[in-house]
């Protein structure tokens, strides 16, 4: 991609109502922009992030064989009040014709239920999961900390379904698995702690998946032999490890970065979603749900990696994996960065060139850094005599030079 | 993928109230769920189709170097106030916190427009077009033609920003020919017609796409010298084909594919969007744009291929290439066919493999039409003895023997 052509341009300042680094580090480079307060566009830096997550997300749903489908956004109120869930504060509401009342979907089980029971009947369809990557729409009364937390935002939610609570346990136990590997591929395995939350009316907890950060709006207790997390939230009734007794617990800030929750029957009951078991006896379906939300994984990466010059990028999700950027002000010069660019461009390499004549070295390194591709490559005249580039990692600052018939 | 573990299954009725071809066949098919009029949930089998149309778009589009973004759904109606179309009934409404307006986009002009005039200042950073793959949300008082028309639907739109007419116009048929492509790569191109139809304030005509079919809501006039359209609309005003004069014009039924318009400065005059040119002086910039629906064009596609057995998928978006079906009882013959699916698959082939044990022949064979997967293999312990597999083209029913080493 040549910068002269992306849309969406680098600027030095930020509206002063956006508190948070990744909305200032995102919106300053160009990679979103703010519609409104929790809805934000995308724009192609952004997308390619965003996108590049989200693909990492789904082929580790795929590879354990989960269906990915697309339910809408749009839902009749109806369906809502089957649950009695009708009356949450989130809710967006809006209205068909002839008044028809519909709501937005903040989460999906009152859509998903209903249409995995119109394909299962009996204990042969079972277990089945399935997944979506979709919009969520949480009418959230503070919407502060740029895409951490959205009005409008992105999610992946699958669901699975079984025929009892030791089948739900196992796929439970396999997820919790999926899940440290996406975060492990996103380059946030190490700082990514399973944590114990509240459960609800049918399971003692539930788990978060905490991204340990400063700005973090959770705090959980960490104990650092296992690396899982207690949400302040139970620390009351769960004062030590759940995994090994320890007390000697450490407080700490994370973001919540997925939420696995073992439904058990609350929606398959109020839907009267049931199967047939080999018996043929009717038995409730056992259902578990799993959330993971790209949208806010984005930000949360800027919040854990930045410095004060702008964005770190993971080579995994990185928008580009080198920021080519030519120095000078000669022809020749620009011939050949340009030749370079199509050279790896056309070997299949992810390449930003900075093409731009009329910008200075140190506004082109002033946006690299803020940009947070992982490679630098600078070519000049001086590089060029030495037929070689400069190459700098961003994360680690180590340049070195890199021969150009290596390099092609 | 196993057809026992794809979610979404085949079923030979369909609700009665479903009066299109498209939508009794794919939901019949378990292509699609209806959620309610209008609103539907994609199953895997549609979602592959969905994603293949979506993405032979995308390529069209970043070929010509427009630049993809994600615009939100949700908008302040201010927005929309600022323009004068506030009072669209097709609008969906909805309140955020404290009783904030804001309204579900059914098109993407009021966002896009005061999004790159934030990034255009001068002539130098023109022409430049901008596009994405995003839902819109209409409040249409019908929507009873399946995936044709729907109150939730994807869309393609691409938005151009041009400094004077002459190039706007130079885009514009640019587009036109863009549009073909992606038609053709669809399987439509032949049976897909230019067509004028009304313009607006700032321009005679628009031109709307259209592929022929007797269940089309729109009628055209066709010139079949030119092959174009010209919308029954206009006929009024424009009794000749604008092309060639011809007055010999053949009436006919069209499904709207695709919409391309010149906006000139009907938005850009709403928001102020004007640019310095190389006179320093400040002019309004002019605008296009280009509309067309992925999940529109899944509807058409299945209403123009199809039989009276099921769909025929053209090969670029069919959601597998080679439908394997196995015939028989023999655990020999299910390993065999397993054998052969699992080569086909790690070549990277797109295999649907039919493992049902408990099902006849027949029913494999129904389902096979019905689903319109375009190549059907079949292994039998009689196919086996002549190591090879039977090979049957959906769309023409040429039947032939495949040589399994050949195969794989």
């Amino acid at each position: 991609m040549l910068y002269s052509k992306l849309f969406g341009k680098t600027s030095k300042t930020v509206s002063a109502d956006e508190e948070s680094i990744n909305a200032q580090y995102l919106i300053r480079g160009g990679f979103i922009h703010k519609q409104m307060a929790g809805v934000y566009n995308y724009l192609p830096l952004g997308l390619r992030v965003l996108t590049k997550i989200q693909n990492i997300i789904r082929e580790e749903m795929n590879a354990v064989g989960a269906n990915e489908i697309l339910m809408p956004s749009l839902t009749q109120e109806e369906s809502y009040k089957t649950t009695g869930r009708d009356n949450m504060e989130i809710l967006f509401r809006t209205e068909g014709p002839s008044g028809a009342k519909y709501v937005l979907n903040p989460t999906h089980e009152e859509i998903v239920t209903p249409l995995v029971q119109k394909n299962v009947f009996s204990y042969q369809d079972l277990p089945l999961s399935v997944f979506q990557i979709q919009n969520k729409y949480r009418n959230e009364p503070r919407a502060k900390s740029g895409i951490l937390r959205g009005r409008e935002f992105n999610m992946k939610d699958l669901y699975s379904f079984h025929t009892d609570e030791t089948n739900l346990d196992e796929y439970y136990e396999i997820m919790k698995k999926v899940y440290h590997k996406v975060y492990e591929r996103l380059g946030l395995g190490k700082i990514t702690l399973l944590t114990y939350a509240s459960g609800g009316a049918f399971s003692r907890y539930s788990h978060e998946f905490q991204t340990l950060c400063d700005v973090g709006e959770d705090t959980i207790f960490v104990c650092e032999k296992c690396n899982i997390g207690i949400n302040k939230e139970i620390i009351g009734e769960q004062t030590s490890c759940p995994e090994c007794g320890n007390v000697d617990l450490v407080e700490k800030k994370g973001i919540e970065v997925g939420n696995i929750f073992k439904l058990r029957t609350r929606f398959s009951d109020a839907f009267g979603f049931k199967y047939l078991n080999a018996q043929g006896v009717e038995q409730a379906v056992e259902m578990g749900c799993y959330g993971m939300g790209p949208s806010r994984i984005m930000g949360t990466l800027v919040e854990v990696f930045h410095d004060d010059n702008g964005i770190i990028w993971p080579e995994s999700i990185a928008p580009f994996q080198y920021h080519l950027i030519v120095l000078g002000k000669e022809d020749e010069t620009f011939e050949a960065a340009q030749k370079i660019y199509n050279s790896m461009t056309a070997a299949g390499k992810e390449v930003l060139f900075d093409d731009r004549r009329e910008v200075s070295a140190g506004a082109k390194f002033a946006d690299s850094d803020l940009l947070g591709i992982p490679t630098r490559l600078i070519v000049s005249k001086k590089t060029l005599v030495q037929n070689a580039v400069e190459s700098k990692l961003r994360a680690t600052g180590q340049v070195e030079m890199l021969d150009l018939t290596k390099l092609l």
